[in-house]
């Protein structure tokens, strides 16, 4: 913790309520001190910085003209909630910021009665804020809840959906646009075209100065007059040069208005309540606003680790599968002119920079939107080129319906290469890709690899893009946990990495040196142990599983994945009636945030746990 | 088939490229035939009508203008294609129309290679047309694919995302919106009601006179000069009292454009092609023209069983779960305030007619927007109500990731009443609902029941709306196979039906007929069976399992359900190193379309082959 004279403010906040009496003054040294705290303390423990130096002034307006904790605030993917936690009591607990134990860094109902609905996927807040206002309506309650969305998220489908069944609502429901031009890279699309235009429009100073004497006509105190209101609305559209698109869609515009002028922020916003119907604020901010580095390169400073606050240094980042993928992608692009490349926003995120600027036209950025993406690559396949969709798991299961109606119902040969499989660690529940090896194994025509190494995981790919036909993904985990076998893959072939006796333990992927080191626990206990590395997934041959299954004891998966719909049921199915099947897997879909390691042995899925598993079901055999 | 003097034209044509050599004469009298066929046709099979004579022109139009099949139609949704089947070489085909080893009623590639890219989901169009474009570019092919999208379409969230991204393509690229003012029933949101706007504003017919004399002053033969593109985008343009929303994403709109007014159809488009970058027609057409009753009643034709030409008489539809629903959530409604019903713009497909008129503000129909439907009712779930969530089993697909990320992981009470659960027979493999029980039982905090007969679905109705806490999921077939064994539901307790010695069949939900015809011919061949009815498919008590399989020689599930994740799976994974388990499910996740007995006949899931199977099974054993 820093010397309490640093944020004299912010530590004597009792109550978020205190906001909603201060000055703009000291409103304007809190925002002050809660950039200071927010780069001292993430420099410590790495996390979000900055989409949330982007939302000071916005997250201090909301709490000043909300009645908090009656209304609420849905944070949209809700890595921006870092201000919302900090004046919601929660200070003490930002050394613990991601940790296993300690804080999240998204939204969770569980720490805070101010977190009214949890966030981590993006574009969902519209929808969530639209159900809770009619909720509190149809329950009578007087409560609001606010939308806070990217202008990045607002390409995803499902806030248009919300944005459309929102513009025929009678009743005050406010949505806030958090106009940043990025989703995590710079956005793309028609809307984000849109959006600068919009935010250009020379009557955005002019926009201002009227609107502030529009208001000085309305009494603060007391309820405006409909009639009062009818002149504001009418003579603040005036002010625009057209109706936006969001208009169209029935709202009440406001906009552009300067996310870092916190008056006149809360001064629409007071407006804004009053209004009969929906109203789209649309507010310009900076991400990483008050700390140069982020503001300069916000995409390094989105998601970040420990760094130098001095220097904005940051520790060099060593091999990972996604660096692989992308300098794999690099050269199959050269060798293979059929193959493209998609991505959902995450250009840089996924690996793919390189191949984007050596093969611009076959790379394709569509913006927050994985159902697009899938279905669109379907479109490229059917023309003889080979898409590979570069997606985080948990982000894929936005295109569930995509990836089975449009690619595998059609059998059409696109590669998923799907980063992030499996606990991704610090981000949580939400972000785990989990789920990916149940929900892709029952769909038809699908091949499901996960390597275990580097090696293999460049052979599966220029085989996914090059020589299989149909539907493939490739699955493998956030960073670089690489375990070598030395040995050459070969498409569904299991790899046998040692043959013993008493028990056969088939890996999935990189679960590998955990399953390695397991069997040298065991062997030191006196048992024999066969190592399977898995390679192909799915489908599976169950002649393979029963053979493996009579030639010893016990037999294990183990898998970072869902146990129910998973690797392991499927392998149990092919066996009953024969020997015992022990399967390790993630018992529940639920995992919090925290250390990769910490999170492991949590459910299991650690070298120790496994042995001891192990010798616990021979013993009762 | 009629006599040959009624489809002069239609049975004349060699080949869809007859149809750009013919006169705007001939067309008219060949428009008028495929109506006539289309209705004759219809009324014997069964199918889609009245939108497939809403699209008689339109389909004219894209033949004459396009050139196929170099070029390629996208029918979003596809149940509008019968006229392009028509004029593709499958007129002797009609008689066959979704019908077992008949023509589909939707695009098929296997069919023909006018059927570019297969639809049956919702607003997959315009992602697929784009990336057919992007892919033929690449593939330095000149082919050119047009997506057809109904209003009703549009309001799925991936339009949005694919409209966002085309916006900025820079090549032609041709949308029409098919706008006849209905998805399935009457459209609803913010965007129907801008169209509503955009179709009666006062210019409508000021612009087709000054573009036809715009158009007039350019050559038809021969590549139009850039310049008087130019002015022709720019005319065009000026007519439109203020930009539409699509050119808010990028579009050049023409429109609104009589769908019914085929040379002026042709004149758009030929013109539409010229043009660099994306290209949004509106098109106004009706739903059922040239037929009073589907005209009247265009709803009650959308998907229509034999009827009466001369009447519009249809066969009156007997009780069925749909029904069964839309009584009980009355009846509920008025006895629990808390329950709303949400419908993803199938308010009387879903049964929840009734419902709506009785509690309007209980009642949400959200559009076609399952996404939304979700995460709306998460929120209204948040604020203490109890929404039911009503939807085909196949349509929830599109909420995947909705469903696992808002309402399970949040442990919200969202009822899902997941209609069209197991195979649904004519509308063949897009429909089938056989994922459900796979992709929900991966789910944290799911609970899935599945009725039997209609008094166990009201009692599961009641039971999970007002008692169960969390998140649940009541799976139904279409139509009405009820088998009533008289025992009251009770939560987590599966109803033994019948106790017998050799073999024990669980049966999942509407399944129970079967397996107890099964049993009676596995009695007659000396077979004594147990019956299980298991009600609550999940979760379930490996105890339980365990305690059927070591009470039989043979435990046996059945289930209307893809085999992969899906319940006898996870049956047979508790059972390993127990009695041998037969898993009847459906092997394939592809299932034809065709009558509902013939297709369990193909899966192997009816009576005979249940019980063929378990003897099979029985003498390896």
């Amino acid at each position: 913790m820093e010397t309490s004279n640093q944020y004299t403010i912010l530590e004597s906040l009792q109550s978020p309520q205190d906001i909603k009496t201060m000055s703009f003054q000291q409103l304007a040294q809190l925002a002050e001190e809660i950039r200071s705290f927010l780069i001292q303390s993430v420099s410590r423990t790495g996390g979000h910085l900055a989409s949330n130096l982007g939302v000071v002034e916005l997250t201090l307006a909301l709490f000043k003209v909300l009645s908090l904790p009656e209304d609420g605030i849905i944070w949209d993917v809700g890595h921006q909630s870092y201000v919302h936690k900090l004046l919601t009591g929660r200070m003490q607990q930002f050394a613990t910021l991601r940790q296993f134990g300690g804080m999240s860094g998204f939204p969770k109902s569980c720490e805070s009665p101010y977190d009214i609905f949890n966030t981590g996927h993006s574009s969902t807040s519209i929808s969530a804020a639209l159900g809770m206002t009619r909720g509190a309506e149809l329950a009578g309650e007087k409560s609001r809840t606010v939308a806070v969305i990217g202008d990045g998220a607002l390409t995803g489908g499902m806030a248009f959906e919300a944005l459309d069944d929102a513009g025929t609502y009678k009743k005050n429901f406010i949505v806030i646009l958090n106009d940043n031009e990025m989703s995590i890279a710079a956005n793309v699309g028609g809307i984000s075209r849109y959006l600068t235009r919009v935010r250009t429009r020379p009557q955005y100073h002019r926009f201002k100065s009227n609107l502030e004497h529009a208001f000085g006509m309305i009494p603060v105190i007391g309820q405006p007059t409909v009639l009062l209101l009818k002149r504001i609305k009418d003579s603040v559209r005036r002010l625009l040069m057209t109706s936006t698109v969001f208009d169209d869609f029935g709202f009440t515009y406001f906009g552009p208005i300067d996310g870092h002028d916190l008056p006149f922020l809360c001064q629409v916003l007071e407006r804004a309540k009053a209004i009969n119907g929906p109203v789209l604020l649309h507010v310009k901010t900076k991400k990483g606003k008050g700390y140069k580095f982020a503001e300069d390169k916000p995409t390094d400073f989105h998601g970040v680790g420990v760094f130098e606050i001095d220097t904005g240094e940051r520790n060099g980042s060593s091999t990972s599968y996604a660096s692989v993928f992308g300098a794999t992608m690099a050269e199959l692009g050269g060798q293979d002119e059929r193959i493209c490349a998609v991505t959902a926003a995450m250009p840089d995120g996924t690996g793919l920079g390189t191949f984007s600027k050596l093969y611009p036209k076959r790379f394709f950025d569509v913006g927050i939107a994985e159902q697009h993406a899938v279905t669109f690559s379907a479109g490229l396949a059917k023309r003889g080129l080979r898409p590979v969709v570069a997606v985080y798991s948990s982000f894929l299961q936005r295109a569930y319906d995509q990836v089975l109606h449009d690619v595998c119902m059609q059998n059409l040969p696109v590669t998923f290469c799907i980063d992030r499989a499996g606990l991704v660690g610090e981000d949580g529940e939400t972000h785990h890709g989990i789920y990916d090896l149940a929900y892709l194994s029952q769909m038809p025509n699908m091949t499901i690899l996960a390597p275990a190494n580097f090696i293999e995981f460049k052979d599966m790919l220029s085989y996914a893009t090059m020589v299989h036909r149909g539907p493939i993904a490739i699955r493998y985990p956030r960073g670089g946990t690489s375990f070598e076998t030395g040995k050459k893959f070969v498409p569904n072939l299991p790899e046998v990495v040692t043959e013993g006796k008493d028990v056969a333990i088939i890996s999935v992927g990189h679960m590998l040196s955990s399953v390695v080191a397991a069997k040298e626990i065991l062997e030191k206990n006196g048992v024999s142990v066969s190592v399977v590395n898995m390679r192909t997934i799915w489908p599976i041959s169950p002649q393979f599983i029963k053979s493996v299954a009579d030639a010893h004891k016990l037999l294990v998966t183990v898998e970072d994945g869902v146990r129910h719909g998973g690797f392991g049921e499927k392998v149990a199915s092919y066996v009953s009636g024969q020997a015992p099947v022990l399967i390790k897997a993630h018992d529940s879909g639920i995992v919090t945030h925290g250390n990769r390691d910490k999170l492991y042995e949590l459910c299991g899925l650690d070298a120790e746990t496994i042995a001891n598993d192990i010798i616990t079901k021979l013993r009762q055999a």
